[in-house]
């Protein structure tokens, strides 16, 4: 990774060699070469998520009198460079690593105190005037730490990048079903000709199911918003000081903006990541609400000729290396992946949640992983489609009163009139007979063109009867 | 199934022979003659639903001056009989049949018809004066009947069953936490010996994770209380009268004494069940937490001579057929059995949530089915976890106190006294030399004896430092 | 469940009241009262199975001179009694129990010795002079013993009902792809209109799914014909006598008519379970596939006059409640509410096979209640959507020949002779005007009308060219 | 990206600039602008394949007469560089983009076409001498290609990384259980103390779990090894001549060495993935295998001093940020956390799986990336928990013989000798007492000191009886 002449950096295990031209220290290195599976590293938005936790971290043992002032603004000063990515490349560990992230929290430790050091003048690798555990990592423990940022991580790219991609598809999906309230289509049940309905309705639904997606997100924050620090070692706060849980928690919601407060319960924090399985549960509900929405519209699109064909999608690029001309439903596609993704990540957060034992859960890294990848992927995906397809989405009235007019299923508001068993009467023969529904009714005496005419309006069936 | 001389229905296919025996008609026998596939009969709870679904479909009806007073009365005493109970043996289809459950529908439908007519004094499956779709089915569609009873049901079953199951355990595991709470032990991380803890900490993690399960259930409600009722066959509310879904959903809060109301967009409760996912993802929050709770009791309880033995489980029952007076932790296998069916009926629930398509999800039996049964097995789990073990639990304070004591880990408490490196060498001479950490820190002229004696107290190491 | 006087049963816990007119005994008895979990009851395969799994013990202990002919002879004849069905009540244990199954063989045990000691005239509940532990479970432990039973019982499900299912299916497809050999049709990729090919050769591709999935259940017998009898209680064999776990194969081989052989490591085959993990992963692959095809049916059905409509589903009953006339895809609902089933059933399976500790996998009861109800729901859905659906399938000649020629994309042939770009270009003429690709070629002066007809054969794009 | 000065390329929708030092064009341009979604790029080894893909097709196509041999000679040298890697950074497109990969397949037909008129002098987006679509993608469409490069690049991956590492664990495993063949110590079963066994015995389950493993990757690869290339847009292998097909495959054969042939049905293999569903489940069976394996692993080697501590795992790092001196089983972490991702990723390629329409199942990205990512986790996994954890176990024997000789267990080697029920009265008496087996026999006048020692002995206790 680097030509410069290597730097002996030490731990509890003797010294170890490491790139001169990097912050990291022993532990880092160690698990590089202990480690050597996979290539997902550490996402940004929890090393980010570091620089915050240790940020404030000082800050509080600051105020609390038991970190020097010069030694702390020094880690005031790093940290701060973790978190706007000045130092992202100082970040090299792999997801795959021990269970509770502690070689990611010793990287930010070593980067940080490397850094700092650096600030105040001292010899990288010498852990003077800064040491990583006793002042980067003073009060803290890579058990309560990791569970820490993986809230702060997640919940900040729920705010961030989530939530306004939900909302503009929302506005989106409820601009359209404005613009087509007053297109009267077959509905469809069953994939069977139903009665019919509006456009607009339909976009609806698609629309409220967004909105309470959004919802549902909400519901989390009362447990996505505790933090975890204070507990150190196996929740009970040893070695941290009396107020820091609290004061740490109020560091963080300045930092961020957002109303962090210290866990109710620190050995529940440590040992279960239950709000992690509730927010993949939530995106998961979402991945269900979109796979449908866009399977519906590539349907409702399918075509040009052969399909449903009663809305055209946007044609953003050539669809295929053999057929000339082909265009299709690409954003649906790319979604209804990123949907499947998140189910199968729910699953992994499900087995990884369910397995801690005693004090601690030791998939704290897979299971940031995979809500981190779960919220960005549907964030872009959410932007993505919305900007490539349901804003561009219109309406082919032609082709949708064509088939209005032919479904079967306009006899349903003859059920008032004449009762369920003639209504069948009428629509299985000219089914059979592949007739109109008003002759079919006529033939069988059962009704005349006046009543026909009168009753079958389906500009009228699409709200309940007064 | 029946030796009594076969009665004729007839439904729009035609006429068939039915049990005379049973109250069902035409097309319930045609479901149990074209879906042959397993035993799993519609759930009980759903049945009774649908008894307070028709119910109260008749007295909006009636209020609502479409449906005539001695018709109503009838079915509304009829429908009475489907919630208690008495008409149980009527409903024998099965969970794999149409996917928007119409069959369940017009097995009701025809059930509380054929009775009201029996009531009403007229020839069953003469359809008068009591018409199964005309009368009973007024104003209503299978598409929006059915998730309405699911609503119902799931509803009833998380107030009636779940939410006390868990408010026991909860308050089991609480009681548990009060009792053990000066009880200090070692404490675990990574299934390695770590800092200490009290006992009553750790069932403290416990019994939080229950009451966060509690909270977590309660935030699905917005959207479980909401009845598709009023939608009819597509959403639009075709042939129910204006009024219907308000008055429906009134009649049934009355009923079930549950505070439901009309859905506030009819096309997504028809064509989603996304707060069927959503619940079913709650579901799976308490299954990982009961699989961690169950887990870690039966560790805490592993021995009794070989094993971790901190507590002792009741003992209730012989443990094995070839192993004479062997006791196993049988509740715990029972719990992490119904933990893992939860998590795999969420699976089901997810892909068949995400797969309707246009104006109605077809997979509502399977969705149901393996909501409701995960509800019923989670709340009898809980119920027998709580009574058959947790209420039992006995701290061994002798072996906790033996463990206590020869633990490395309490060399944490020397942080802030000689650093984290110097604490480092104590604990790892200590380990490598099989001797106490006194001994290695006096042989590394680290500490004295008194100091030694001062600053490591079990007792004063869980909770943060003054 | 009784009225008569109960009668008292011991165990090593001492003694308990059991219902009189039932053969279990005590551990039966308490299992009943400490589990009060759901009502899923051990299926019946299973409880088969411990009958074939009780007489070949007897018969190869027999042979091996350490059990007593007249007690070896009446436990088989009891053991027959439980493989027939005529003991079937008394099995009234759920799948929540203790995870290793033990209750349920102590159940075979107790029911068998009493039945036992009634054939030879003795005192039920006095263990003589048929003792359940002694006897009926000699050389045998639970831990042996179920997961004996669980690979007999999902054996003979696969071989009985689950594999000439799927050879049932695979031949009406295959017959039907043979039958729709020469109808030509627009073929369909991304939803939208692609490139010619038959309903035969479209119908193939499902054939061959099948084809392919059969072929993978028989890859899964190496391990799945693997018994673990003779392991005993941890591996070792304790307790049984050597030679006891090939002549128990060999009986079970006699009995079932299957080459069941024994395991050739028995620690494997106690504390894991990864051939049921990987039987019940084929059956996955089964969903996977039966979901594409029955997708496939109903959108290929879809109609009957505003869908697709190439082909046409047997009518089989009414589809709605409220919609006269309709008719719906139920046998493809069905199957695919049952492919969801398999899907998340397979889940459960996973995260059970995955949680075993030291010697024992102590979620046996889910795992095979799982892979049984699996087995059970794609036998007979394959052989509803068999003989409900796909026998009676017709193709709509007329609809797919109109909707072949309006096909864009039989453009794709003009490739060899004028480009791909040329090609595009007409077929995005074409799109954009509304007119015909001839025409739309001939407007851009790259090809002339014979040249269209020569080159665009719709029966000619149905296979590689020459 | 970029500095340089854009080129123009073109494509059916027009000209669209690119950055002009890479080798991409028009439509992979478009993608990249049309998809921001996520950060997951195609997998090098597919990257790979369709070099390979590539390659094989233009020699093949030379073959059969229809490519020109200098421009076939050109593709085949850019082939090359394709799956020698020196054109990696010309695939910048993610995972999440068209369903049928055809966005990849055009970049792979873009970059060579352009890297083949760079080698024939030509001026690059020319499409001049060498077209992407009617020379580099002569014959083919997306929709056969991408399936065909998903199997190369699985199998390449199964062969030359998954079996190797196997291999490699499966040896350590089984080196250990013959190095522990005579370590007689206690099972455990429920997690309770059981009868003795072997360490070595333990280990050879864990060997066999592998070995057995290694042989399901083996079955699936009548499927896996048959190429979808031929099938062209929908199966029917339009466009493409007659034997390409073969020739392909044979070429595809060579250029691996592995022994790929061409698909039975081309429709099965464009419309669905159930060769990439079966393997998926069949590293899931892997993953709950090493799942059990690398918990018992910590298991047996929790403590130092207070947990089971019968095995020493390779001290390979600090464990901890707080706690001196504190070792971690670190390897099992990684490797459960990897096992976790497998299961879940296998969820999203069953989901992938089983929402194919028509002639084309349009997740592929999505499954291949999650069947790569799982191969190659489990690959790396596998080899750092055999380097740095499997190969330097030891075993603890003193405490190992400590723990045999406590327990209860041993008590079951008398049943032969006094019956079961007497048996327990003696481990029950102990248990209570807390004394030694011998003395509750002799107190209970069950057996005499003599006899004890002649029945009970531990190394007697691991094999049946003679």
């Amino acid at each position: 990774m680097s030509t410069a002449a290597p730097r002996i950096e030490t731990d509890s295990f003797g010294e170890i060699e490491v790139p001169s031209d990097h912050y990291w220290g022993a532990q880092t290195q160690r698990s590089l070469q202990n480690f050597k599976i996979g290539t997902e590293t550490m996402p940004k938005p929890l090393v980010r998520a570091l620089g915050v936790q240790k940020k404030a971290s000082a800050m509080a043992n600051m105020e609390l009198g038991i970190l020097d002032a010069k030694i702390g603004t020094a880690i005031v000063q790093a940290a701060e460079e973790v978190i706007d990515g000045t130092l992202a490349d100082n970040f090299p560990l792999v997801v795959w690593q021990t269970g509770s992230g502690t070689q990611t929290n010793m990287n930010a430790n070593e980067v940080i105190s490397n850094r700092a050091i650096e600030i105040l003048g001292g010899v990288m690798g010498s852990k003077k005037p800064v040491h990583p555990n006793d002042h980067v990592n003073m009060g803290q423990s890579s058990n309560d730490t990791f569970p820490t940022v993986m809230h702060i991580a997640a919940v900040e790219e729920v705010h961030h990048e989530l939530l306004p991609a939900l909302e503009k598809l929302h506005s989106a999906l409820d601009i359209k079903a404005r613009e087509f309230e007053n297109i009267v289509k077959i509905g469809r049940t069953h994939l069977q000709d139903a009665t019919p309905m509006t456009l607009g309705q339909e976009f609806s639904g698609y629309a409220k199911q967004i909105e309470l997606g959004i919802a549902r997100v909400h519901t989390a924050a009362p447990r996505l918003m505790q933090l975890a620090q204070g507990g150190t070692a196996v929740g009970t706060g040893i070695n941290c000081k009396v107020g820091f849980a609290d004061k740490f928690a109020e560091h963080v919601a300045t930092i961020t903006g957002l109303e962090f407060v210290s866990a109710e319960n620190k050995f529940e924090a440590l040992a279960a990541h239950d709000a992690m399985v509730e927010l993949s549960g939530i995106l998961n509900v979402l991945a269900v609400s979109l796979m449908k929405i866009a399977n519906d519209v590539r349907l409702l699109g399918s075509g040009p000729r052969c399909g449903i064909g009663e809305i055209s999608l946007p044609e953003n690029e050539p669809g295929s290396s053999i057929m000339p001309g082909k265009v299709n439903p690409t954003q649906s596609e790319a979604m209804t992946m990123v949907c499947a993704q998140i189910m199968g990540n729910h699953v992994t957060v499900t087995v990884a949640g369910s397995n801690g034992h005693f004090e601690l859960n030791v998939f704290k890294p897979v299971i940031i992983y995979n809500v981190l990848q779960s919220i960005r992927l549907l964030a872009d995906a959410c932007n993505s489609f919305t900007d490539n397809c349901v804003v561009g989405i219109e309406a082919n009235t032609d082709r949708i009163n064509k088939l209005l007019h032919e479904s079967l299923m306009l006899v349903t508001a003859l059920n008032p009139h004449i009762g369920y068993d003639n209504a069948a009467k009428i629509a299985k023969k000219a089914h059979k007979e592949g007739t109109t529904l008003m002759q079919a009714g006529i033939d069988l005496g059962l009704l005349t063109e006046d009543q026909f005419r009168q009753w079958i309006k389906p500009e009228d069936m699409v709200h309940p009867r007064d």
